[in-house]
């Protein structure tokens, strides 16, 4: 497909023939080579008529990841599906301290789907892809019947190549690192419950869906000593804490008052019942650095995002324990949230 | 997890405690945790608590594919979705000419699905990994409510390292080149139709899901010079042949009495009004090499399945023609299937 033909925005000929998906669009025949000829290959950045891409690795140490994405609903403010798919798996090659160089894309269909709708949500992702700069060289698409799917399921897989030789992981985290957010939390889970419960609200919500690999590369090229990065996406924040003080074996103190929440998204979680701390970001990362470099690496994070803080420590005391100092002067331990929160998220 | 527990085919805590998948255990909190310490780290080679994998290239050039899978039903005759997701990703690596490295393994789970019979899946990619000497290194896991999948859709994403220079695609196809196919097709359609609508035959017909690895790479190996390899999956050898021929630009032109189909698979194609060239099969490849090779290509796939065979020939004619001989002595035209035959085989 020409560049021409993917700005015009106009839907392409599956769409006159087929307005729907049909279950022979998954069949491994003429129609799925339609549907990727003429809508699929707008997301590839070379078409290799085969069922793998050959690429190239700069260096011997790469990083793999990923990511099943089955949000609902499929559109919602600041971001899609498609977006999410591209960002999402970008995200944890940045939380590697890699740099994403290709993509896979696998879709799931279901039977009855609208093509305009797959055609906005493959815009979305050629978009994500561009700005973020990594290849998506191979995909894979199965149709499954009305009733057995919600629209779309993609999968994205990612390879990156490592920026550094720091290791960068929940292992590496030290006694007295300082804890930092690079944003406010809570809007992507927000953004996504007011838009499935059609709910409305005072202010409206946009959610946080980003690539994170600037500001990491960032912190990396500034020579911060960065022992872990982790994205708070399904469990939130409190997840990313508890998982890294369990593996690490430190306790963690934070302090609420220097957790960055908007107020629309902090006024919806009490009207709802939602800990803000529990609900899921898609392009809010916490990071671990030695003590040393807090400031500078505030600093930088700030440059990309004016809301991000220091919002914790890394202490002796009882490992694995989240402890919380909350706004009154008192504390409360910050458990791992079972899971129950909000579903489909992401 | 320590092999001995896998070893011991023992279902492990979360059967105990939860013996259905739950909306939770896709949540990102303690349920998901638990799951996946317990259960997938079965499939793991190497357990990295972290977003990604780091896995070594041992060269600059390697090759990346993806699929998905949702076929009905899980298990059948020889195989399984489990089964399937490993072997075939590693077959589309192998028809790059590249030798599987890595997968990473993606799940979308159905709320209510048996924790048991995700521990038999779990078992059988365990042991198609080993087999196939590749190593799941990253994997991802999420939940839908009941109704809105079946069971389990699961998605690999396949590295692997090429194994020779020569460029191995469906444009490398020269005029006279040999085409052989590695085996007796149209089993794993039928043998997965049979269990879905629950039909009893004559005979029972095998699966003949496989890793194509090993006689691949002694082709490679030999010094055959190979200009393209498929699988003959979805579409069945129909449309490789098809695909094939239109991408080269020559015509291909196969003899019907030479493809290789078993006797109660040819059988119980006519009873239903299916044509064996369109069934797909999930262990079985068509390989273009230069006519000089292929006595000694047939011998090295003959080592492999004594049902491998030499099919056709590569000739100038109608670019993208695949024209079959049939058994009384006519030809008639080989189309590419439009897809609606038979769905949700892989």
């Amino acid at each position: 497909m020409s560049d021409s033909t993917f700005d015009s925005l106009v839907c392409p000929l599956p769409i006159t023939t087929h307005p729907r998906v049909l279950m022979a669009h998954g069949g491994g025949g003429r129609l799925m080579n339609q549907l990727i000829d003429v809508m699929f290959r707008a997301i590839f950045t070379e078409v290799q008529p085969h069922d793998g891409a050959v690429v190239t690795s700069p260096q011997d140490k790469l990083v793999m990841t990923t990511d099943s994405f089955v949000v609902r609903p499929l559109f919602f403010p600041g971001g899609d599906i498609g977006m999410m798919a591209v960002n999402g798996t970008i995200n944890d090659l940045a939380m590697c301290g890699a740099k994403p160089l290709y993509l896979s894309v696998a879709f799931i269909l279901e039977e009855g789907l609208e093509m305009a709708t797959l055609w906005r949500v493959i815009q979305s992702m050629r978009q994500a892809a561009d700005a973020a700069d990594v290849k998506i060289v191979t995909g894979d698409t199965k149709v499954v019947e009305r009733g057995h799917g919600d629209g779309i399921y993609i999968n994205t897989t990612g390879i990156g190549v490592l920026h550094s030789k720091q290791a960068i992981n929940p292992s590496q985290v030290q006694l007295s690192d300082a804890v930092l957010i690079s944003g406010d939390i809570g809007r992507h889970g927000m953004a996504v419950l007011m838009q499935r419960e059609h709910l409305t609200f005072s202010s409206s919500i946009a959610s946080d869906c980003a690539p994170l690999t600037r500001p990491v590369m960032a912190l990396l090229e500034a020579d911060i000593e960065v022992h872990c990065l982790r994205d708070a996406t399904r469990g939130g924040l409190a997840a990313v804490l508890n998982e890294v003080a369990a593996v690490s074996g430190f306790q963690i103190d934070c302090s609420e008052t220097a957790i960055p929440v908007d107020s629309t998204v902090q006024s919806l979680c009490e009207l709802l019942g939602f800990d803000p701390l529990q609900v899921a970001n898609e392009g809010r990362f916490a990071c671990f650095v030695a003590a040393k470099n807090a400031a500078s690496a505030l600093e930088i994070l700030q440059h990309y995002d004016l809301r991000a803080a220091q919002i914790g420590t890394v202490v002796n005391g009882r490992p694995g324990l989240v402890s919380l100092q909350t706004e009154i002067g008192g504390s409360r331990i910050l458990d791992m949230p079972s899971g129950e929160l909000l579903p489909r998220i992401c």
